[in-house]
């Protein structure tokens, strides 16, 4: 029988596939006596090797694909069931104690854990990890349930998860996924952006995707729509695969713009740029026709690592963005960190209210050590190319003013140094706090061009989380207030003879995009998949009816107002 | 040796005194073998006799203070000292295991709370916090450490404290009570609001007081400016003295004012009106000469209960402050829980970000059981004076909508019943959320006034926790963005005959009062101890100027700039 899962489409077009579950297994056991020890040690000695045969391949196939280091970590497991020392420790207790494998593994293995945890010696504290990496494979291998390996994924198949993490999607062959389906998470969140920067399809936030799913049900994913359908009938299928087709035919069509200019259909041009996470991502932004990088997140170069990237580090990064995307411009946000995105080594205090605390611009004017390092390396990248530097998170003139000495102190020091340093570096903000967006007019007196980061913009503007279930429904970006506070930044940035840009979701959002071209928005920064579509929808869009349009709109009482305005536009 | 410490001053004031800490010991033990096992137990019995001592007088203080029923608790504490089975069973684990009284009475009553807990008994369950608190006491005895009784306190003090929770200030005998000084807090603070509505001294956000003051120290503590003297010279007591009486000579001079009217040195009349948290606080509104309440929390209602009010246990409190403000209007809000305020019998989800997430109406849409019952409560209290309802965290048109819808529904069914309702009761709205402040133009055209609730205002506008120290810096009331929004709602209702009103701690700060004059604000709402205060000021500041100066704010970059314009107009 089919079943229907419904959730947020989250990045476009259509798979057909094999499901995978990546959801760790549920390892509870209850401690039980053994009248016979010797076949409690066979069945303990089995699930070990099977773990040696498990982690060998893991290890051949991680080293093909990733390269002798990554595959260093699957020889450390196997160490460790290697290691008499652990491995007899468990079948003497087994013996001595009669109790099952599972119970004796567990103690045996907290105990060395917490010896190896009070040396103090960093190498062998490390290897705490392993011990319970290898414990959890055996366990699921004594209590029979799988534990996932990514790893191992050598077919095509659609990754089922109830969310996915950045260390996730890195295990992933992306040869071999052809898309994503969460249980939470919305179009914002890791997994979805994830999605589209791989140009896959994905459904998120259907919370049942990995209660109904089983390793194996064929499944029709619909990122189009937000639709899953779990094991269809051979009708379905028949209908989706033409349906497919038609996507790709269409997808085909918006690939003819891809070195075109965006021009309304009355001779207006605006900018389409792509959203970047690494110097990896270039090659698809120009592939899908981006006219510059209209933010590139330096997060990737903090972010699951041990400590602070060096100067060089990231020189190297800014670089080959700014050489690969050649004359076209590319704007670079300082750090983003802090809030929901953790940095483990800076070992910042818990906060009540993650969203409203220490974050991004206010974290890099407290911690001017990691800001100048930042700044160094954007400067000596900076003759590579067209760089734009944009702070993110910034509230008051202030720290505008602060952030941009710091920044003409690094340019004076490296020029001192004889380190050649671009003389036309722009320097923005990303308006993403409301008071910025009402104070528009004065910041635009000083700063080269704003950046509108609406996934921010909207959740402050209507104090909502939009990570937040019960809330998630005020998270409106067609909003009249939202639609009132850009318009302020633009006519602020217009009035200055700067520009006003996008990057937050709301830029790449065809019910959106009417209403931005009517505001007068110069650039549009969204994921790459999304450009041509937005191109394609633009050229057919005349300014000046954009303009009513938004003028109504900005009147509007309501969101509901607001959509019925777009969509009579349309028409 | 004097010792200064600075916090934030955050209720009016001097007092001298001796300090109190209301700090909770540290308990900690270590297990030990005795010799001696009797001496041990002949140590245990002195605690318990000790612990009987202080209880007995406890008992019998607070039943004169608070009566019968407040002293029963104290009384259950007893009866668990005098069961052999708890007493007994310490005694005998001393003797047969030769371990030091801590551990044995440790293990003793995890014990007997283990035993209780599994019982499917609510009344024996219940049982277990007496025996936490006698353990407590008995093992502060055995250790040598003060537990505090703050209902013991019979003579003039001046508490010491972390912070002051709502359950620590319930127990206070406010007769002795001369002022608070806490390590954390800010002017928002729970114990800042209860020392001001106590019109009581405090200084808040010391960091280091309970680390500092001993139990006994002499403190002068000065609310005014924020310093907490410890121990000082006779020399500076004098001074302070001196300080003291001047100050109270200030407050008899502006007590003259109680029954004049709010007019402006020009002839243009505001309305001071009072913040208020229960019936109990209306003699002192009135005292203070409020003119009206501008702000009736009704969380207290809800809060330090195990279920919802009644319907009449509600219609009870808003009507005695109707009543007791006898014609003078009384503005009530609706439900303002989540966020930091929790029910737990609501049993509400934890959030990341709980001030962005399912709060106030938000959640008074949802659970439509709750807001019928407090609205109709409300309808059935409106024949007993001026009544005015505002619901509060509105963030777009369609909440206000169905919260007005609602409430017409209730209406009517009441009035169907032959229940007497008034006619003429306004509905509001709280102004907190930047996208309502955006929007005012189109909710004015269907509220019936505003309230600016600027402690949200300011924190979503700025998008900072003003909670947080980190980033509280950010918390500017003086912001010309929050300036500009202030302007535009009150400008919005002005516009279609409606009147807007502040209820947020800037309505009664002394420099923030000239710019809301300025801008035109028709109602203040306050602590209200500071209502002379802001008249005395008032009459003094024309009009005519203050608009001036707050053409001039409003087009300043930084707060900084809008603090010297303010500045420079009151000399």
């Amino acid at each position: 029988m089919t079943t229907l899962i419904k959730g947020i489409a989250a990045s476009s077009g259509i798979s057909i596939g094999k499901a995978f579950r990546l959801v760790e297994p549920v390892l509870s056991f209850e401690e039980k006596t053994v009248e016979n020890p010797d076949a409690e040690i066979e069945r303990f000695r089995q699930a070990v090797e099977k773990a040696k045969n498990e982690l060998n391949i893991l290890k051949s196939q991680t080293e093909k694909r990733l390269g002798k280091e990554q595959g260093a970590i699957f020889e450390a497991h196997l160490l460790v069931l290697s290691d008499p020392e652990f491995v007899g420790a468990v079948e003497e207790k087994i013996k001595s104690e009669r109790k099952n494998a599972e119970a004796v593994l567990d103690e045996t293995a907290k105990g060395f854990i917490h010896i190896l945890e009070k040396l103090d010696n960093e190498y062998m504290r490390e290897r705490t990890a392993d011990i319970r990496d290898v414990t959890k494979r055996l366990m699921a291998y004594l209590l029979d349930v799988s534990v996932p390996n990514p790893g191992l994924i050598s077919e095509e198949v659609i990754i089922v998860a109830k969310d996915l993490t950045p260390s996730d999607t890195a295990q992933l062959d992306r040869k071999f996924v052809k898309g994503f389906t969460t249980d939470i998470g919305g179009r914002t969140s890791h997994s979805a952006i994830m999605a589209r920067s791989l140009e896959i399809p994905a459904v998120v936030g259907t919370k049942t995707a990995t209660e109904t799913i089983q390793d194996g049900d064929l499944l029709i994913l619909d990122g189009l729509s937000g639709e899953v359908y779990v094991n269809p009938t051979e009708e379905l299928l028949a209908a989706y695969k033409e349906k497919q087709k038609q996507y790709e035919k269409q997808l085909a069509e918006w690939r003819k713009l891809v070195g075109e200019p965006t021009v309304s259909s009355d001779g207006h041009r605006v900018e389409l740029a792509a959203n970047i996470g690494s110097p990896k991502d270039v090659k698809a932004a120009l592939a899908n026709g981006a006219e510059g990088v209209g933010l590139f997140r330096t997060e990737f170069l903090y972010m699951d690592k041990t400590e602070l990237p060096s100067e060089e580090e990231q020189f190297e990064a800014y670089k080959a963005v700014l050489e690969g995307m050649k004359d076209k411009p590319v704007i670079i946000r300082t750090l983003d960190i802090g809030g929901d995105k953790e940095l483990p080594y800076l070992s910042l205090p818990k906060e009540l209210n993650p969203f409203l605390g220490f974050r991004a611009i206010r974290l890099c004017l407290d911690r001017t050590d990691i800001f100048r390092t930042q700044l160094r390396a954007l400067l000596r990248a900076s003759t590579y190319g067209k760089l734009r530097i944009m702070f993110p998170m910034v509230a008051t003139l202030d720290e505008f003013r602060k952030a941009k000495a710091i920044f003409l102190e690094e340019k004076e020091k490296l020029q001192a140094e004889g380190v050649p340093v671009s003389d036309s570096i722009q320097l923005g903000i990303m308006v993403e706090i409301p008071s910025t967006a009402v104070l528009a007019d004065l910041f635009a007196k000083e700063v080269d061009f704003f950046s509108i980061g609406t996934n921010d913009l909207i959740q402050y503007t209507m104090a909502a989380d939009r990570m937040n279930e019960r809330v998630s429904y005020l998270y409106q970006p067609y909003h009249p207030s939202i639609l009132r506070l850009v318009k302020r930044v633009i006519d602020a940035a217009h009035n200055e003879g700067k520009w006003a840009g996008m990057c937050g979701e709301m830029a790449g959002d065809e019910k959106a995009i009417p209403l931005l071209v009517g505001l007068g928005l110069d650039e549009f920064s969204m994921s790459a998949t999304s450009i041509l579509k937005a191109r394609a929808l633009i050229k057919k869009l005349s300014k000046a009816d954009m303009e009513q349009l938004a003028e109504k709109a900005l009147n509007a009482a309501t969101t509901d107002e607001v959509l019925q305005l777009v969509r009579e536009s349309l028409n």
